[in-house]
């Protein structure tokens, strides 16, 4: 059994292109449509209501074209939207939270596990929630970084700049005496350096968007649902708004240039 | 003659509130209708033509509430949308690009004037124009500093984070040897302490909200528009996310909470 159908990977912009790189990685033989909504982005400092609307229109959009499995990159969506929406879907899907939640469960020996994203992911408790029910002992120290997201579009993470605020935002961290800390964002994995440095050694850091890719393929697998093609697949990138911003932040994301990139109107799509 | 119809003042979120403000203080006799896209701020990193809609649909919803006149309290929509915009309305219009290179050509002695905005303004070239108008011979220095925004709406205006994006973002201005700075995005004047003091004392700061307040006062005036109605007048305001975050955020601008606050749907009001 083989299924030469695309995975759908849907972000508010460009920070989820970090979650499609980890699965292209591991899953070489799948295609992927990646829906950025960039005409709306951030999702982070919307209410609950508006960003389940937006995800919403973005499934239904994903799913036109024939998905056979959505991955949810985004933090925000995952947390506030994807749990209403799961039952709906006529396809598996996945968001960051479980993936990211699980993987500190195992890399934590205290169980005392920090969680860093943005204002509504972290007011939504969701991170704190899937860590509880992994590990019901566990201690959750949680923290939103709105500066981070500007900061890694900068692409300041080297700077003074980002070492003041990381100090500014980790802080209170030190005295829960976290041994891991979920990087709750797809955005902040490229602020690993400078979070790392601030928070010592003794700090493991965890990346959604790998623990992500591993249970996207968990599955994939599960489902009878990968495909096994040969050769070179084409992935496709969908935007949302015109600006050649995505492709110039995005390529910094994933090292390399972005091809077949086209702007789609998903307003409506509910 | 008077006109007792509202004024529509528009912006992508929160930061036209400074042009609220000084539109209330300068004419207290004016009711106002607030229209803040909140469920798709920010503008300044999006594309003209997504801008061009976004702020289309805004002006409808507020002409078919029965403003006698719309004010852009938004840069980069007054940069990027508004031009094609205003032959179409049926009632005078107002940006802040124009109000703001008017004031910055007067104050300006040595003609050398310096510019700082959104991605999305600066890239436009609208303030060099409209400064160029008015004063062809000015030479226009102009730069992005898309961190003031996430700063200001931080609270953070007078952190050593602060001055150091300050630092960064304005050093090149020095050379440029400007006596006159137009603050090209409503957020900015929040960060006016910080960002004099990195410019230092020989450098004059443009608020455009004030600068708008005053043209708008003119508009109405020549028009026949003003109303002469007595007592306090009530100001509504509209969202269209659900988000406590304009109230908060919000009544940081203002110095006061915000009463009649809405949210409404204006996808579509094409």
């Amino acid at each position: 059994m083989a299924d030469s159908r695309p995975i759908g990977v849907f972000d508010s912009g460009i920070g989820g292109l970090t979650v499609f790189r980890a699965i292209a990685e591991r899953l070489p033989r799948e295609r992927i449509l990646y829906l950025g909504d960039t005409a709306r982005v951030p999702y982070g400092t919307k209410s609950r209501e508006t960003v389940s609307r937006y995800t919403r229109e973005s499934a239904r959009f994903l799913l036109r074209r024939g998905i056979k499995a959505l991955v949810v990159a985004c933090n925000t969506a995952s947390a506030l939207a994807l749990p209403s929406l799961q039952g709906e879907l006529p396809v598996p899907s996945l968001g960051v939270i479980e993936p990211g939640a699980h993987r500190a469960c195992r890399l934590s020996r205290s169980g005392r596990i920090g969680v860093i994203g943005t204002e509504a992911t972290i007011r939504s408790g969701a991170y704190r929630e899937a860590i509880r029910r992994t590990r019901a002992d566990a201690e959750v120290a949680a923290a939103a970084c709105p500066l981070f997201v500007p900061l890694a579009e900068e692409g300041w993470a080297e700077t003074e700049v980002a070492r003041l605020v990381a100090e500014t935002y980790l802080a209170d961290f030190a005295a829960r005496e976290i041994d891991t800390m979920v990087l709750g964002c797809t955005h902040y994995p490229l602020l690993k350096g400078v979070i790392g440095k601030v928070l010592g050694p003794g700090i493991r850091l965890v990346d959604s968007a790998e623990a992500t890719a591993a249970e996207a393929a968990d599955l994939l697998g599960k489902g009878g649902l990968l495909a096994d093609g040969e050769g070179a697949v084409e992935h496709h990138f969908y935007v949302t708004d015109s600006s050649s911003r995505f492709g110039e932040v995005g390529s910094r994301f994933l090292g390399m240039p972005l091809a077949r990139l086209e702007q789609v109107d998903i307003t409506g799509d509910l």
